[in-house]
């Protein structure tokens, strides 16, 4: 039986398509490609930052990724507008399974690891309503480097005070599931986009307009699919409500 | 009058678009998306196996990124088609302004520094003709981690006897720029992809099928452009050619 479930904030709890609204709103039949971008950016940034020995919080992280979207796209927002889209990270819908989920461990420890600064976390987790279900929210800051660098995930027995092989880690997030499992967490994988679906995803849109694909498919073929790094999650669930059964 | 210049060899000096012809004729029809997943792929699994401290060499971590590509797309090649394909990243094309440039800076130091393994740059560039145009070709494989880790900038100093502000890093990809800029080489940005075709190819394709993109328009707008990680290049060139006006 498990006692503690460690969960990944952005894509696993919350949605980070939610932000398409505000993207699209920014600048009109825009949103789809500044969101993808700006996602597949983010993370990249966060990741050569920690290599270059260069941390910066992840909320400027998040904001220079967003300046190389719209750079790249040729899109050049006043100072508000831009402020008014990076803001969106910080307001991101839960997935709908989210609170039920952490209903039903109640009876287990709940806390979330993420890159996010604390003021995004606070702001984020603060602003939804799973701010009543989470013991706590760890953010990476204070060791300056983000996921999968192992350091982050260290701060989860720091903090909590649990081995890593006591903690089941939840993450959709590829790099975050290999890099978890390489520290030697157990972990969950939430399929938030199955392989079959995204393989006629693909072939539906090449049959409708050979050899080119809607950014979020795109998006999907590289950032939602198990990583091939030779790190596998312990648990593939469908569902975070499946988490249940670990914990019963 | 720079008297050594130091080059990126993937993206660089070789075109790593001119794997497409094989991955064509493996798969008909999904040449260009295995093309750029793969690529893509390959430089993630490059930065998330450093910061994981789980180093493999660039042969496997190119073989990795291949089984990802391929798995997402629900392709099942043979094991010697799979090893066809990877074998094309032994035999890229060098861009046509490489020659000319290296035989024009004769009278310079011209080594390479690549994430590539030691088998697949004597393959590389043995295979070329820039074979006896480059001084020395520098692997990262000795140090276990990639660009833009500064313990792989280092390794031209202790292989070249030069220190990094007596270098100038050319290179094409954002990542290995804002790197070798941090690190504190002299750094020169050559622009295979310019911002302005790339918002004209962007906006063309968005006009004609709307939303949809061709997977290469989206890892140009992904990969090929300056990155807004405020390391910013000293020198910006439209060709090899042009250095040679740093060494007059």
């Amino acid at each position: 039986m498990i006692k503690t479930f460690v969960f990944d904030a952005y894509g696993t709890l919350y949605d980070v398509q939610s932000v398409a609204d505000v993207t699209d709103r920014a600048f009109p039949g825009h949103g789809e490609i500044i969101t993808q971008i700006w996602r597949m950016k983010q993370l990249e940034y966060s990741w050569l930052r920690s290599l270059m020995n260069d941390y910066r919080d992840f909320w400027t992280v998040t904001r220079e990724a967003l300046t190389y979207t719209l750079s790249v796209l040729g899109l050049t927002p006043s100072a508000t507008l831009f402020d008014d889209i990076a803001e969106a990270y910080n307001r991101l819908t839960p997935y709908p399974d989210a609170v039920p989920a952490l209903v039903g461990l109640s009876g287990a420890r709940r806390a979330i690891l993420s890159n996010g600064s604390p003021h995004m976390l606070d702001a984020l987790v603060g602003g939804s309503d799973l701010r009543d279900l989470i013991e706590t929210t760890i953010s990476v800051d204070e060791k300056r480097v983000f996921k999968p660098d192992p350091r982050a995930y260290e701060l989860v027995e720091e903090r909590l005070g649990v081995k890593p092989h006591e903690v089941v880690f939840v993450s959709s997030n590829g790099f975050d599931i290999a890099g978890a499992k390489r520290f030697g967490f157990r972990v969950a994988r939430i399929v938030r986009v199955p392989p079959a679906v995204l393989v006629r995803e693909i072939s539906e849109a090449r049959a409708g307009t050979p050899g080119a694909l809607r950014p979020t498919t795109l998006y999907k073929a590289l950032r939602t699919q198990e990583e091939a790094l030779g790190h596998t999650p312990d648990f593939v669930i469908a569902s975070l409500a499946d988490l249940s059964r670990l914990a019963a």
